[in-house]
Parts: C-alpha cells; structure tokens; sequence
C-alpha cells in the first residue's frame, strides 16, 4: 500500500491520464507505461488513473488495478478513478486499486442512478473504509455548494474537483479547512487557481503535461503576465479536449498525434477522423508541441 | 433462444420488473420467480429484466442472464435491459440474456461518456447482430426526433420508448412503419397512447401491472371515460414513482408494501424508511391495492 | 365593461389572435376586424388578444385596448394578454383592456426580473382588482404543481394555461375545483385534453382556428378515430407554430400565406421568408387550407 | 451629447446604479443624485443607469432619460440601459437617454421573444444608429461565442458584458481586438479579470463601489495576494447581490442598510424583509461597511 495523500499534497497540474489500448481494445500496459515515464519526465508528481478521461467507467476493476500499479511502479502518485454504478462495484475497484499501489481515489457520484445525498455520503465512506485510502470527489452531477460542504467534513475526503468557478471560490473559502479544490477546467486554469483551488485535473494535462505545469509554476510564482501569455498558446488545445462528446477520443487523438501512442478509444467511442481532428493539431502546433513540417 | 419479438408485438403495458436482493444484496430468484408468477396472472405478457427501474445498470451480465431466464421459464416474453458504459460488456449482456431465453433487448444510450449519433448506431447495431435480438432503444439522454428517426430506420430496431408527449407524436407519425413507440410516462399513459404509443414502459407497471392493463384496455376498448376514471385512482401512485432519486427504492417499497418481497434496493441506493413511504401507502390505498386496516 | 368569464365557460378552441401590423409596423385596426370575423365564422367564442403569440409584449397599453375592443365588438369574449414588467404597468393595461370591453384577462409572469412566489400572487391580485376581471395564469416560467395551485386557489383566478402534459394532468385532479386548465399545446392538444384539460390556446389555433375546432369537438363526442385522423392532418403546421425563436412570425407567415392578411410581425422580430416559408406552405397544404395549385 | 465611450475607455469597476424610488413607486430623483455623488467620491467615472440591477425593464423612457441625465450632469459617463421587447421602443430609449447625456448603451436582447441571430443583429444597430451611441451588449440569453464574435464584429459594439468565465476568456482571446469584456460576475471578479476582462459591471459594485474599486486596483498592481484578500472580505456580500429572484431587491435592501438611501424596488418586486436580510447586514459588516453596533 502506497503512502496516502492528504489534502496539502493534493497540488499542482495533475492529468487524469489516458488509457492505452492495444488493436484489439485491450489495455496495453507497456505503452501506457510510456506515458507514465512521459509524465515523470514532466515534472508530474501526481496522475488519475482511470478517471473519466481515462475511460474509466469503460474499465473492469482488474484492469484498473494493472494501470494503477503501472502508475505507483513508475514513481507516480496514483489517484484511482472511481466511476461506477453501485457501491458493491465501487468498494472491489477500490480495494483493487488500492492493493495495486494507489494514493488516493477520484471517485465520481454512482452514475445512471443519482442518489440522494444521504445515499451518495454512505457511497463514499464505505468506498473510502473499503481501500483505506482518501477520497477526491469529482463533482460530476453539479451538485451544489451547501451538498459538498457536507460531503468536505467528512474526514474521508480530502478533496473535490469541482468546474464551476464560483463553486470553486465558495469551496475555497468555505470549505478550504477540510479539503483542498481542484480545478477541473481545461481553458481557463487560471481563473480556477485565483479564486483558492490548488490544483487542476483537466484532460488537456494528459497530452502536454509539462506546458501545463509551465502556467501553474509561472501562476505560483506571482507572475501573471508570464502565466497567461503561456495559457494563451495552450487554451485553444484546451478547449478542444472538452467536447461534449465522445471526448477521451479527442485526448487521445491529440496525444497519438504529438508522437506518443496510446490507440484508439473503446467502443462504442470512436476514433477521431483526420479530418475531424485538423482543428486539434492546428492547435498542438500553437501550442508549439507538433512541428509545422511534420502534418502530414 | 426464444422468438424475437417483433413490431406489431411491442403492445400493451409492459412492466420494468423489480430485480429482487435478498438480505446480502445478492440477487434473489425464488423471490423474482414470485413477482414473474404475479406478473402472468395479472394478464402481463412481455416485461423488461433488468432495466432502469429493475437496477439493471447495477447488475452484472450473469445476473442478468439469470434472471431473464426466469422471466422466459416464467412464460412471460423477456425483453433485456442493456444498460452499461461500452460494446463489449453490452455485447456480453446481450448474449448472455440471449442464450438465457430474451426475446428483445432494451437499449439505453451507453452511460456516462455520451457517444455521437454514429457511435450510438454502431452501438445498437453491435449488441444486436452479438445476440440476434430486436431492440427497444431507451431514450435516456433526450433525443430529439431527427436522432431517434436515424436509429428507427435501423432494421434491428423495433422500438422506442419514450416520454416526452410531443416527441411520441412525432414518432408516431413520421416513423411508425418503423417501429412501435412505447410511453414511457407512468402518470399519463393515456397522453402517450392518444398520439400514437401502443405500449407503456413504466415504473407503476411493475407494482400494479393488474390495475395499469385495465387502464390501456378501456382505452383500446374506446371507453375513454372508464380509462380516465381507472387512471385518477393509480395516478397518484404513479406519480409517485417518478422521483428523480433513488427511484428503484420507491418502486420496490410499493411491492414490498402490498405484501409481495423483493427485498432493498442494491447500495448505494437506500431503502425509502417507513415515514417518507408514508405517502407511497396512501397512494396504494387510493389505488384499492392496499387495505386500508392493513396499515402497520 | 363585459359580463367576466367564468371557469366553466374556459372551454374549447382559444386562438391567441396575430395582431395586424400595417407597413409601417402600426396596429392596423382594419386588417384586425377581418380577423375577429374569421373567428367568429369559423366557431371561435373565445379569443386571446395581445397574448404571446399577438406580440402582446411589444404593444402599448393603448393599442392592447383598442384591439380588445374590435375583438368585443366583433362578438368575441375578449380575453386580454397581459406580457409586461411591472405591476404599474399591468395594472394600466387590464384597466383600459377591462374599459375596452375584455371578459378576462391571460396574465404571464413578469418578464425579465423573475419573481418570488408572494410577489407573483400580490401581482395577480393587483391585476385582477384594478381591473374587476378573473385572470387565466399563463405559466411562462414553468413553475410546478405546488406553486401552481397556491395560484390556483385565489379566488381571482379561473383558470391556468399549460403546455407540460404532467402538470396538465396534476392540475387537473387536484385543482380542478378551482380552476379550469388550457393545453397550451400546439402539436399534441388530444394529450391535454385527455388528462384534464378544457381548453386549447395555442398559436395552431389563430391560423385555422375550424380545423383546429374540429379535432376539439371530435374529441368532445368521443369519437377518438376522427379525433386523431383530424390531428394528423393539422399536426405538421402545429409542429411548425412553435418554434423558439420568432414565433409571432411563423404563426403570420402562416396566416398571410392562406390569403388573409395581418401583416409583418414588429421589429425586431423579421418576417420569414419565402424559402424559410416553404415547409409551412407545405403544411398548410397538408392541413387542406391552401390549394396544391395557389403555389407562388 | 456626451462624447461617446470607446473600447478601451471601458476598463475598471462599472456600478450598474440602483433606480431611486420614492414612496409613491415614482423615480426620486433627488435621492439618485447623492447615489451619483457617492459613486464620485468612490472613485468611480462609468456607471449604468437603468440597467438589470437599476430595474431598467421596470422604467419607461422618459424616467430613463432623467436618470441618464443626472448621472451625466453628476459627472459620471452614464451607459443608459436598454432592457425592453421591441425595436421601437428602445430606439425612442435610446434616443432620449442619449439626448440626456447618455456615452454608450448597454443593451440586453429584446426580452419575451427571443430573437433570431440576424433579428438581434438588426436590433443593436437600428438603436446605435437612432442615438448615434456606441453598445455594450449585455449576453442575457447566454449566447455562444460564435453569435458573440459575429455580434462583436459590429463598428457598433465596442464591449460585451458577460458572466461565464470560459466565454470571457474565448472573447478576449477571439474578440479583443474588436470589443472590450466587461465581466458581469459579483463574486469572483478577478476570474474574470485573469482570462481577459478589462471592467466589472456587477451589481455589489453599485452596493460598495469604493471597496469593489480596491480589489481592482489591486489586482491591475500584480498584487494578487492583496485582491484576493481584499476580496474575502466583499465576496459574501457579493453571493447575496446574485439571487436569482428579485435581486434588485438585495441590493436596494443593502445600499438602504449602509445608510444611503434608494427606497423600496419597484412592484410587483417586493422590499426584502428585516428577517430576511440579516445575512445581508452580515456580509456588510464583514465588508467592513456596516458597523457592528449600528445593527438594530
């Protein structure tokens, strides 16, 4: 079992990594190994595994555990996503993941069914007592700010993910005791880090994990100018890893493209076409990441 | 393998069948084998296993197959829920319910990460041509029309259910050489059936599938008066099996409450206690399924 | 001042009558009279005047008025659309509608500032006091069941337009002592009323206010076959009635394509098109008022 | 005429000013000019007058244009509001306010009936043209950005006021040559500043103009640290300025409880309760504007 994290650690650019499949939709571990050492190189310290980006709710619990531990062997920090239907599915990937070397767990609200709040509490702290890991809740129902204050004081939790800028502000400041707020918007991470979040998960982290800790490092260090003028080369690419649909398959073609490998989508998510996916390495060239001369 | 149902047949008010758990939430059979015996005596001759209602999306593709095969054992015609996030468990699900004796599968959007309209048409298409079933695609995510004509069109679908009023008439009107279009309304299915549904799919169904046939009969019989007098004493029950949480709870406590059993909701979702189902016994009564001495 | 409607009078066919603009985007009296005839030819009793679809909002209280009194001077009971922003303002409009000979008056909300629920209610008595006439509720904000019958229970108001079938039906059975309950349904109106409502007033209604009629008394006799085969000749204009976006102008579209003459809508809403007005040349075609060979 | 506001004349802390009334309901002119001398002394140079939070909607021209002229002759550049249904009368607005002094217009789509993108476009510049004024259009229907880069592409826009963070960020990224940003969002507006915008109109800013003017400064400094903590101290304050019912209500009631006075909103808009405003007395004191022993 790996060292849990706990709420001061939860900072930083942290990318809810892709899933490798091989050709015949299977997880591919030694490429997704790659993408770990990618990271690494990176300067990242902390990655989901699993997460919705990581199509996680598309994974069984052993295959989630085998990419967990893939992450916790290369020297990552790996927070286990937890995106499930039910609680019996959620506390065996949890303990799955655990066992494979997690830090903590990114666990979303059950999915299809959306429980009540009291039912959504139980949820999380018998996920949480299962693995004996902390949890991170991804505020994935917009649920809002008087709900997740309750869910905050629960000492399993020591952090949320939470999109909406206000949200973010009024976690912070009220909430900011219990748990720390991470920003999951890929455009504007700035906006998210100056109203009190200390961390950002966002898809756009997984394909260029060091320009993003670029923004954040020039944000820590109190130079604006700097941050945003990095943000700008990046926030085109950041808009498009948040489409509303089928969007891991966007993140991958993005990573595939810059040279590393990580295959296609699992069905029925489709690949994106090269036609479709113009616009993203047009973007990945502003963002200075893909070399002009080598579109093919 | 059972017949595959077709169009024409997709008639009549069709319950989502309670998955019965005993008291470790493991599926119970001899309790569902109870529920399918009532469902045949109250004249019900097609229901769905393992849909929405029935906790489908919380169950795994083994307990689905079992339980479809009761319900076919049962002699009713199975229709299998297929409610889960990718291809390949869908494609597992509706084989197994296949093998198990279904007759037609009962499709949802896959869940969490929604696909674009060609993703969502290879879906269908894969689940059906894995299991050689007809499908019923569950409207989830609110189709308008011009998505839910592209997929009528397919020839593996023979059904949509639906609950928006003006999107059944459309249905109906534009595309039903098609298919059969079943409401999915439990307070009004009379407003479905009078712009074209030809079944219902809805919660109630699966507590009073007695009282919910009579209503559609006096309505096929033309009587409109008696299927409007017949509807006011179930519509407040019915109503009450719409809640937007944890609603298989409500449903299985209104079994549970007319002495029939099967058991809790599988967790996180949380049995409804004794004062908040308080209104669900009212409604029963006012339904004449509940004898009002019966009150604990 | 005209003898006020009653609940049970709120019944049948309602047109919301287009208001006739001359070229220069003044109420052209005139052009209006040849309308309020054509209603009365074609059965109307009962008309809305300066409703939604009248661009009720974009009329003066003066000009309210003096199309109130053509409507009450034509023979219509006269009930005058209140779509403003404040109480002062409606309060003047009801006075000089009620002055002008108006039986009731269709009140929506106020626009732009949504109001609390004890604001909404001290405006409708404000209304309905200054002007001594009942108020229809035109739920624009779609509130719900609750709010609604709280509404529904002061005395001044007779009756409450709907378009959302269920709250039809909850309207109807636990408010129906009160109130008299109008589909606002364009496409679907058998769905209204066979839930509970009494009255139609959809835009449909004020372009071919005897077919529309027709599939009302049809429904009324209990003959549902005619009923719906009636519907589904007149469905695809009701269908193209309620668009989101500028659908004064449809409904005049319309209304001048079928030879009479009311008129562009008022900027800035724009007249639609030739080619925009294709589809509903077509379907009034389809509804067998507009000649296959009167085709421009 | 006043000499008409450019682009980059838009920047800093834009007080949307409440509307004074008396007790009569009429506009009190008397009492808005000591609001126009407090904003002064704030160190504020651009307000709104009659805009969302002014209740604009609520005003008819001619109280429009008396407001626009104190503000003017207070010494304030004065963006009159246009909040209105048609074309015809915000250009009779627009032309008196720009008579009375009015440097721009802040116009809100044509409320009711919502415009088509060309109807929109139709109606700002129809108005610039009447009162020959440049326009800040103020995004209340939650346009996208491509609606909004068509509309900033006017010669007549020179700013759009807009709430959603992401969307600031695209327009000033996409559209900064074209228009300023303004950010219409009260409690987080260095998220709005940090991704592109170049002023604040908000309504906390006609509450405590001074205070909201500080954190701006700050933040236009590079000293974060200092905005955010200044922040802190109005952001509660500034939550309360945003419910979504009634809110200018919670404004009136705050600038009331600092000892200023602007009257009761206009009806049907209800005055806040003591009861009910007590969080607001709150967050003033923990803005520092209210004395914790002046509480009654």
């Amino acid at each position: 079992m790996a060292t849990p994290l706990t709420k001061n650690e939860l900072r930083g650019v942290i990318p809810p990594m892709a899933t490798a499949f091989d050709a015949r939709q299977d997880v591919d571990l030694a490429l997704f190994e790659r993408e770990v050492a990618y990271m690494q190189e990176a300067g990242v310290q902390i990655a989901v595994v699993g997460g919705s980006t990581g199509e996680g709710a598309m994974l069984n619990p052993e295959e989630l555990a085998s990419l967990t531990e893939v992450a916790a062997d290369g020297g990552l920090h790996a927070i286990g996503g937890i995106v499930t239907t039910n609680t019996r599915d959620a506390v065996q990937r949890a303990r799955l993941a655990g066992a494979a070397g997690a830090s903590a767990l990114l666990v979303a609200p059950p999915i299809y069914v959306e429980p009540t709040e009291t039912a959504l509490e139980h949820y999380l702290v018998d996920i949480a007592e299962a693995a004996q890991l902390p949890i991170v809740f991804y505020n994935h129902y917009f649920y809002t700010t008087p709900v997740l204050r309750r869910l905050a004081a629960l000492p399993e939790v020591i952090g949320i993910k939470e999109s909406t800028v206000s949200v973010i502000a009024e976690l912070a400041e009220l909430a900011g005791d219990d748990i720390a707020v991470s920003a999951g918007i890929d455009p504007t991470p700035l906006a998210g880090l100056i109203v009190g979040a200390t961390s950002v998960i966002a898809g756009v982290n997984a394909v260029i994990p060091r320009e993003a800790t670029e923004v954040f490092k020039a944000f820590e260090d109190g130079d604006l100018e700097r941050a945003r003028e990095l943000l700008a080369r990046i926030a085109p690419l950041a808009r498009l890893m948040t489409q509303p649909l089928d969007f891991p398959a966007c993140v991958k073609f993005a990573i595939n493209a810059m040279g590393r490998e990580v295959g296609d989508p699992r069905l029925p998510c489709q690949p994106v076409s090269a036609t479709a996916g113009e616009p993203i390495r047009e973007a990945l060239k502003t963002a200075r990441v893909l070399q002009p001369e080598s579109v093919g």
